[in-house]
């Protein structure tokens, strides 16, 4: 199984993006694989100036072999695709399409849509992703639009799926019902939760409160077979309160945002603290919770309803999160989430089109 | 300056605010009057059921004097002023206050419009105090529709005032650029910042980015003499990137909403580990971080573009953030905000109405 990554995507790319390529082909893959080694057919497209990306690989390379993986081993896993061109992280997403036909991003869809690689997997311009992920591989029939999920942290015993994070910036209320349904699949198949419990993000928990969108999608959402639990504030995400949260792109993107600037804030002002105190004991528990909120920990977000697997990665992402998003890619594809999205649709959950 | 208390609004209701402002009028206010006692003409208005908060109020007073506090003079700053019917948080702002005339929230704020008091403070249902207010004072004019400010905590050497937090749920770009220039006064005047910036919360920095909201909105203040600094993320709210962040009521509140449950999400995950390293200065860092963002301790919320000074506290304040909130009040009043607007509106700052 072969993962394409946009290698020029990203504000630390290529370096960190061609690192985590080869963290991920060395490294055992926690949790995927029962015995926790490298599956024989997986390995990783670099897809991008080859010019760049060539010295890149050897210097990981050696770095990885100094650290005594086998080198050629790492090097059997990796190829590289040239694409001579860059979508900015400030270029518009369709004109940049249009002006950048042999961009790395859409060299990188292209070749899952060409049945070569599984998945793809960029930390670049994020509309332009799902831009280039929708035009080369569609929407899943029934989808009007698509949505991005991310796990957020949560007191719960599993994080909280947010759907969606910004793909659908203005949404319609079908489109909030297609975020809860696509959510609930992914939930269950990936996530391993028998029956999600689904809630859509409000600013109040009464059924009048909110705007129209919201009070219009609470119907659909009424009427269906979901475990809908209604709605729920921005409080209850990190609560635990439901497993997926539904909300319009633009809310979704300030929530997922907001609840990086907030861990932020909290563990630089715990550092101060720990330092004044100088305790090292206090250090210790800084250190421990930057690690539990370091959202590059947690890997990317997942498109969800085109036709295939795109993982979507934060624009600051090290090879760790690199690395990570390409293992959560090969999760995703295991599971079959796109396949079983478009069964769900036809079988046990209603699209709500009408 | 007699400030009126919905003594029956709030979780905790009436025991907490009963409690609350007896510790206003019992401590000295720090930051409010140079030489930190209480002025003369400073005191508190109980607003409710009579027969409920006599018997507190002695209660708590008994308690103040215990701690060693003149029950005499305590007990002569406060008055309770009977109010027959509360108004319910779930019930329907509108309707709350046509079925319930002589509710403690409709009270209060018409002790404000009688001139018998400065200013409205209230833990109750946030819709109903905004309606109340709205009704009987009436808006600044020129001011189409009220925005609530909070100030969150910030990496910056200010924390960050949110306008609006969810009194105005659907906006036009005209109330967001109001939002805008109420904030900048508020900022100035209150905050003493003396070039306030102000940016646009949106989904990306580039101008495209975003909703027709923002859009439209981004035109009005880069037209305007204010110091906008143009589209911020959620990120930057903490980060201290701007001094007053404008958004729509929705988007507001659920920012509000998901600050807080973040920080509740870290200072749990942080105290079960001190717990775990079982180490006394680890566990003395995770009560101090809790001090810090304990949004209690930062008092209410302000209504700003209605003639009148109202404070709006969380639904679960506790004394402590009572108190607060009566300073606030103070303050708030002293600053002559709403006076202010008024002139500002008509002065150095375009309402950009047209």
């Amino acid at each position: 199984m072969l993962i394409a990554l946009d290698a020029m995507g990203g504000d630390s790319a290529p370096r960190e993006t061609v690192a985590g390529a080869v963290r991920a082909v060395t490294q055992p893959v926690p949790g995927v694989y029962a015995d926790e080694s490298l599956p024989d057919d997986f390995g990783v497209a670099l897809v991008g100036d080859r010019a760049a990306l060539e010295p890149l690989l050897d210097e990981m390379i050696a770095e990885a072999a100094a650290a005594g993986a086998d080198a050629d081993a790492v090097r059997a896993r990796i190829i590289v695709e040239h694409a001579s061109q860059v979508i900015g992280m400030s270029d518009s997403p369709v004109e940049g399409l249009k002006r950048y036909p042999d961009s790395s991003i859409a060299r990188s869809v292209g070749l899952v849509a060409a049945g070569k690689a599984a998945a793809v997997v960029t930390a670049g311009n994020t509309g332009a992703s799902v831009a280039a992920t929708h035009q080369a591989l569609g929407r899943i029939k029934g989808i009007r639009r698509p949505g991005i999920a991310v796990q957020l942290p949560s007191l719960g015993e599993k994080p909280a799926l947010v759907v969606d994070v910004g793909a659908t910036v203005k949404c319609q209320p079908i489109h909030l019902f297609h975020f809860g349904v696509m959510g609930h699949i992914f939930a269950r198949s990936v996530m391993h939760i028998e029956k999600p419990r689904v809630g859509l993000l409000n600013i109040g928990e009464e059924d009048a409160k909110g705007n129209e969108l919201v009070r219009a999608t609470r119907d659909l959402f009424a009427e269906s077979p979901l475990h809908f639990i209604g709605n729920i504030e921005g409080q209850d995400i990190s609560r635990g309160k439901c497993d997926v949260v539904v909300c319009e792109g633009f809310v979704g993107n300030v929530v997922l945002k907001v609840s990086e600037g907030i861990a932020e804030f909290l563990t630089e002002t715990l550092g101060k603290l720990g330092r004044e105190l100088g305790s090292d004991s206090a250090l210790a528990l800084v250190k421990n919770l930057r690690e539990r909120t370091d959202f590059s920990t947690y890997g990317g977000a997942i498109l969800l309803g085109v036709s295939g697997t795109c993982i979507i990665c934060h624009g600051r992402s090290d090879r760790r999160a690199i690395a990570n998003a390409i293992f959560q890619a090969l999760t995703h594809a295991h599971a079959q989430v796109t396949e079983r999205i478009t069964q769900g649709l036809s079988s046990d959950v209603p699209t709500g089109a009408r």
